[in-house]
Parts: structure tokens; C-alpha cells; sequence
């Protein structure tokens, strides 16, 4: 009761702060400004550009990991598209990383009742011998209950976690169900194990199994490690229910080559400010995606909004007076290497980042606004929120954001952010799987999204307003 | 307006008709009887019998194509589980079918863009040659437009029918959508084609293609036929678009043998009639599915539904007095078998079906019971509409319905026939793919079904009306 007296009486200094802030200090933005920020919200939901750039990167490029044909076609399609679209710089920033080649997969249950499985490597995994591994499963319900197996325990068999990741329109299932992904392989060999599979991070129950990358670490043996697709998962459960020692088969061909380079590039393009070009206002996205499915919600999405809207600015009568500089990161899916070269890259012009956006999250319309930035610059913000709450969006009472994906880094070395929350419901179904395509994106719902990336854009590039301070 | 009048008329009149029905004649069942029925209703609602049934064959058989060992271990399990749930007579009617091997199968788009689509072999199809087919694709928006082709057009080519399936809680979108699959090929060859390729019959956006038969004509020369999966369909459309010549490969290598002899069996079993066991209520669903996923929706729910009545009726202090025949027919989806078997051994004994149901489609609620009986008996079928009501059944006013799938054949033989209409708007986004799976199945409407199944066999079995008259 008294949480509540306190949340109610919280609530209603924020709304009074609001009200005094909003009478205290004038528009940030000019009459003639606002009346830009008008039409392009009216032209951007009308607008299906950031749609056509999604369609064209997943039928002309399709799936993109890093260092395949598919990454080098998007590093070229995301120069010429800057270049078509009107951004006035356009540059690539290389990064390597080293090859690993997905090869083959088989899994099978072989007794007590036979079934073939659907299944997928996870990101960077060894392969198993040639023959493949036949050996009897153990299970757990978690990661944690794996943890508390004895060392040795496990010593021939196959470790197998079904945990269950939970559907939230935040996405917040994700983190607890990824720890198994990223730990389970290492956790698996500690106590004996030779292979780990795992029940799919996903929120679906289609028979499109999730990769994503996993770890090792030193010392530790690398055992092969995969996702089964949830029904097959659910399947090995029923199976294992019944009491009786479960045989199972798994042969992965996949290759980690350490002493192969691969290449790839971030994409940046910039819309040079007309009065503050040194100053820039950060959009994100990754170029990259898995290697399976299009790559249409991870991260096309993302591309085809930050590309729109880049164009939108270069086509206004006089650029915004910051720049607007749209990155296309390298390498997300596989280690962040986009976004940590940048990093090393421009890390003496952290300060000439005003503020920044990544999207790469979400399926749905954007429900909310987080932010980071100064106490002062909050009245701007609500300004800001002000004009996009038509859309559907509110302005989160927190303050601590953390720009997503790739963009978290710059976030982390201080530069103001905003993470714009879209609904992700379902996103988890697709993602990382064979089933991200172009089909899963509601077109209507993506020109919301643009138009509230745009609208960020022109407001944050154009009010002058330092989100530092 | 004139319409509307007439409807709310002939309503109306009905409502009076039933009404004065249900005055003028005392009710068909006992007191006693009526007491039946309620606990029955209470207990089958109770029970998940029926989603043991499915999770058992889908878990402990999986998928069954008719002579696959699937098939096998489906005939022996289907034996082993009557004789388990109390069946009296249990017996095997043996089928015959050619074999066809479905081989592996691989499709791409080769030019202007390189993508692996998601495709599946329809049935029967023959295989491309060892190398396989590359060539341009035509595409039409339907087989109406494939029927327009000249004759010889598509010489060299490969036609692509990318129709969308309509879903429809009746499946009403199967009919038509299905004729592209069932004729494609056919037509395609009399063109001059050298393969056909559809969208898939199914109304998901998932990348599980949907199998099914197809046809081939005496004197047409047979090619390859295969469906994508409705994204892969998409993807090409996409591409098709942008007018540049879109160069194909496929390869299947698919066998028909038509020398060789695919031995299977229809399982049936019998409660024996405690007073009239020369009459017959016949309950059916098939045994085989198709070779992908395990058979869980179609046909493991109606495998799950008619067993589980049969299981109930057994357990009833006294048999009902007609006999409940539960028929598990082989071979459905290759061709009929196990039903145009039944119809040459029982030919001269369709007289003693009374009555009779299959299961065959649909994955929510029975919403609707459709009748095909003699005008009396419509009587009786008011009285047991009144008990199903309130499980959200209502009596359709037409009375020429056919029973599902296999059972047709008895309705077209003159046997009464009841057609349970169950929800199936999501039904073909599973039908025929590898994701038909137990996780599609959501228990407590497969419940409701159950309990609809076994008031309706009770009812006929005890009430001894003639549903001919």
C-alpha cells in the first residue's frame, strides 16, 4: 500500500514537473521547424521506402554472415543504396574476423523410438568426428540445474537443456534463455559431457531450429553444440518422460579455422549538417545476419528504417543543421567486430556524438521511448515525446538507457542515447532461424517505426540542444 | 432486404418446427439414459485420453506414410491399443499400393539472384534427370492461367503457380487452392513444361513446404512436380517482378515403382452392440500420415478422438446397444486405400451402418454438426442438438452433409452420415508439413471434440432410432 501512495505520488510530481517544464521554457523548435517536423511525419507514414529497402536487401542479397559471398553483396548493395539515396559521404570501415564454416548437421533419436530431428549448429561450434556421436542424453531443466551436475557426471553421455524461453513484448525472455547458448558447451564439458544440445532460445513452435553463437573457454574441451527446433525439443521431453535411456545420434561438420581471416566492412554514410557538420547524430543498424533465412528482422528492419530515413534527410529543401550519420555495422551476429572497430576508430570523437539510436529489436510498432541523457536536456526530450505520443509511443520515467546492438558500446563511452522500444512479442519466433524473411514485417507497422526514427533525426540534428548536459 | 425476411422467416418457422418437434414427441433416450449422457459428458470432459492417444502415436510411432516401417509400427500400435482399451473385436483389412520413394530434393534460384529455397516432392512425383533441371521459369498467378498457356509455350521451361491459399474456419480455400496441386503437372507437360512448381497449398507463412498428391494423365508426359514453402514462393514472386528472365534449378530424385507392392492394413475394432450388434455406428479417421512431421493433426487427432470413444464405451457398465465400430482406414493421403478396400469387403453389409462420423479436419472447437439423415430422424437429431448446444455446437439447418474423408464413400453408399465442422482457420497452416507436430494440438479443445464424439456415439448406439427413415 504505502509502494503504491508513494508510486501515485511519484507519478504526480513527474506530471507537475512536466507541466512546469513545458510552461517554463519555450520551443525548442522554431514555428517553421515545427512545421517541417508536420509534413514529414505526415510524408514519412505515408512513405513505404524503408519496406522497399528490406525487400530489396532480402531478394537481392539474402542471408549475410559475415565473410560470405552474402556480406560482401550487402557490403556493396548498402554503398550503392547510400549513394542512390543522397547520403553526401559514404565509406567502409573493414574489420576480420576468423572463418568458421557451418558444414552439415544430423541429429536423431535412435531408441527408444526412432526420430529424425530438427536442428541447427550453434554459432562457431566444433564439429563432432566424422562418424558423428551416438551416446545416451541427460537432461535438465536449465542451465543452472546443469551447473549443479557432479564433475564427471556427465562423462559419454549428452548433455540437454529444455528450457523454455518466455514470449514478452520486451524481449526479456531472451536473456535468461541465451545464458544456456552461450554457456551451455563450456558448463556440458566441465562435467564430462560430449556434445550439448539445448531446446531452441526462441518463443515458437515451428521446426526451424535458432542458432546463435555460443562460447568456449581456454582450457576448457570444445564439445559440439546445437539447437533443436522446439517441437523436436518438446518431442526428446515426451521421449525422455517415459523413463527409458534415450539413445541419441548427432554429426556436425562444422570448422573452426582461427588461421583464416575473413573480411568484412561496416557501411557508414553521412548527411553532412548544414551549420554544425562536426556535431552527429548516430543512427544504427547491422549489415550483417545469420546465414540462414533472409536476414529480413534481423536486422533488415533496421537497415531499410536508418537508410529511409537518411534519405528522407538528404531530401529535405536544407540539410538538418547536425549531420546525420547512419552506420551499417559489420559483423554483429558474430562478435560486435562492426561497432568495436568503430570504436578504435573514432574514439578521440566520442564528444562530437550528440546522441544515437540502433534499432535491432522488435516486430512490431514502437510502444516506447528510454532515454540517456543530461537532466537538462529532459525538457527537450518531453518536448520531443510530446510529438511522437500520437504514434503510439511513451516516454519511459527512466533515464538510464542503453542504445541497443552495436550502439551500446558508444552509449557505454558516454555519448546520450535513446532506445526506442518496439513491440517483440513475437520477434522470437523468427529470429535467428531459417524463418526470418521478408513475410514476418508488417509494412504498416515499419512506417511507424520510420517515421518515429525520422522524426528523432530532424528534432535531435536540428534543435541544437547539447543532450550532455 | 427482401432476403433478410425471408431468413429471419424460415428461422423463424424452424424455431416453431423444433418447438412443436420437441412437444409432440417424448424423448428418444430413458431417463436413465439422459443420466448416461450427463456423467458421460462430465467424464469425457474430464479426461485427456484423447491427447494420450496422439501424444503416444506421434511420440512413440511418428510419421506413417502408407508402407513406410512408420506405417508398420502405426498398424501394430493402432492393434496393441485396442485390445488395451477394451476393444472386443479387433481385426486388420490389408491394402496394396505401389511404392514411391520420395528421394532427396533440392531447389534454387540460380540468376539474377542465388537463393536455396525450402521446398517439398508432391506425392507421386516422378524425379528430374541424375543432374537436375535448370531452366527459366513462367509463372502464372493460377492453374486458370496455366490452363490459358499456348500449347507449346512453355517449352523448356518451368511453370510456377504462385496462388495463395484463403484460410477459412471451414477450410473452404482447400478446394480451389488444391486443384493447382492436383493437376499442375498435368497441365504444365500438355504446355510443353519441363517441370511445375507451386506455392504451397497452406495458408502459414512458415518455411515448411506442404506435400501432398498429385496427378499424372495417361498419354501426358509425367514431370517433376514440387511446392515451396509459401515464403520461398513469395521470395520468387519478388524476383519475378523485376522482369529479368529468373533461371531455376531443381532436382528430385524421386522413384515411382509400379511393380512394386507396398503391403498396409486399415486397423478396426468393435464394442460389441449389447442388443442390436448387427448395427453398426461407425466412427473412422486414418492411420497413415504423410512422411513428414508425425501425424499429429492430421490424422493423429481424429486417431486420438474415435480411440478414446471406443475406450469409453468399452468402460460403460453395460455396452450401448448398437455396436460402435471404429474404423482407422490405411492409406488416406496416397490414394484412399483403406476405405475403397472397406467399401469391396463390406458392400453387401453398408445396410447395417446406422450411422456414422470420421474425423479428418480441423484444430480448434467443433463449432457446427452438419446431418445427412432420413426427414424422421431429424427429430431425434434436434433432441441430441439440444444436448451438444452448450458445448458451442449448433445444428446445421441443411441436411445433406457428407462424412469427412474416408467415410464419404459410406455417405455416397447411402449410410447417414454426421459431419462434426471444427474450427480449422490455423488447420492448413500444419497440413501435410514437417511442423504437423503434437505442439499444433491445444488439449482442452481436443476435450471438447472428444466429448462431442462420444455423446454422438452413445446417442446413436443407445437410442435406436432409425437414422435412415
Amino acid at each position: 500500500m504505502l509502494l503504491r501512495l508513494l508510486k501515485i505520488l511519484s507519478t504526480s510530481c513527474f506530471s507537475l514537473m512536466f507541466f512546469l517544464s513545458n510552461i517554463a521554457h519555450a520551443s525548442v523548435l522554431s514555428a517553421q521547424e515545427q512545421a517541417v517536423m508536420k509534413t514529414l511525419q505526415q510524408e514519412m507514414l505515408a512513405s513505404d521506402l524503408s519496406y522497399q529497402l528490406v525487400e530489396s536487401i532480402t531478394t537481392e542479397v539474402g542471408n549475410r554472415r559475415l565473410g560470405t559471398e552474402g556480406d560482401k553483396k550487402a557490403i556493396k548493395w548498402a554503398v550503392a543504396k547510400m549513394k542512390a539515396l543522397g547520403f553526401d559521404k559514404v565509406w567502409t570501415e573493414e574489420v576480420e574476423s576468423p572463418q568458421w564454416l557451418r558444414g552439415d548437421i544430423e541429429a536423431k533419436i535412435i531408441s527408444p523410438y526412432q526420430h529424425d530431428l530438427a536442428v541447427i549448429g550453434l554459432g562457431g561450434t566444433v564439429g563432432t568426428p566424422k562418424q558423428g556421436i551416438q551416446a545416451p542424453i541427460v537432461h535438465f531443466n536449465s542451465l543452472d540445474d546443469l551447473k549443479a551436475a557432479k564433475k564427471g557426471s556427465l562423462k559419454g553421455k549428452i548433455a540437454f537443456i529444455s528450457y523454455r524461453m518466455k514470449p514478452a513484448i520486451d524481449g526479456s525472455g531472451y536473456g535468461v534463455a541465451v545464458a544456456a547458448r552461450s554457456q551451455g558447451a563450456i558448463v556440458a564439458a566441465e562435467k564430462g559431457a560430449s556434445a550439448f544440445i539445448m531446446r531452441s532460445v526462441g518463443t515458437d513452435n515451428n521446426r526451424s531450429a535458432h542458432t546463435g553463437m555460443m562460447r568456449y573457454k581456454e582450457h576448457v574441451k570444445k564439445i559440439p553444440a546445437a539447437a533443436l527446433a522446439n517441437p523436436d525439443a518438446d518431442l526428446l521431453v515426451n521421449i525422455l518422460k517415459r523413463g527409458e535411456p534415450v539413445n541419441f545420434y548427432l554429426k556436425i561438420n562444422a570448422q573452426r579455422n582461427p588461421s583464416i581471416m575473413l573480411k568484412s566492412a561496416s557501411v557508414i554514410g553521412e548527411i553532412t549538417g548544414s551549420e554544425y557538420p562536426d556535431e552527429i547524430v548516430a543512427l544504427g543498424a547491422h549489415l550483417d545476419s545469420w546465414d540462414v533465412g533472409t536476414g529480413a528482422i534481423d536486422d533488415g528492419m533496421g537497415i531499410g528504417i536508418v537508410l529511409a530515413v537518411g534519405a528522407k534527410m538528404a531530401q529535405l529543401p536544407k540539410a538538418p543543421k547536425r549531420t546525420i550519420r547512419v552506420i551499417l555495422y559489420a559483423g554483429e551476429e558474430v562478435g560486435f567486430y562492426g561497432t568495436k572497430k568503430y570504436m578504435q576508430l573514432h574514439k578521440n570523437e566520442i564528444h562530437k556524438h550528440i546522441i544515437g539510436a540502433e534499432w535491432d529489436f522488435g516486430l512490431g510498432r514502437i510502444y516506447e521511448m528510454k532515454t540517456f541523457v543530461g537532466a537538462s536536456a529532459l525538457n527537450a526530450i518531453r518536448e520531443f515525446a510530446q510529438i511522437i505520443a500520437p504514434l503510439g509511443v511513451a516516454l519511459s520515467p527512466d533515464n538510464n538507457a542503453v542504445a541497443q546492438s552495436d550502439m551500446s558500446l558508444l552509449t557505454k563511452a558516454g555519448m546520450p542515447s535513446i532506445n526506442f522500444a518496439a513491440d517483440g512479442l513475437r520477434y522470437f519466433d523468427y529470429h535467428h532461424t531459417e524463418n526470418d524473411t521478408l513475410d514476418k514485417i508488417n509494412p504498416e507497422d515499419l512506417k511507424q517505426n520510420t517515421t518515429v526514427y525520422a522524426l528523432f533525426a530532424y528534432f535531435a540534428a536540428q534543435s541544437g540542444i547539447d543532450f550532455r548536459q
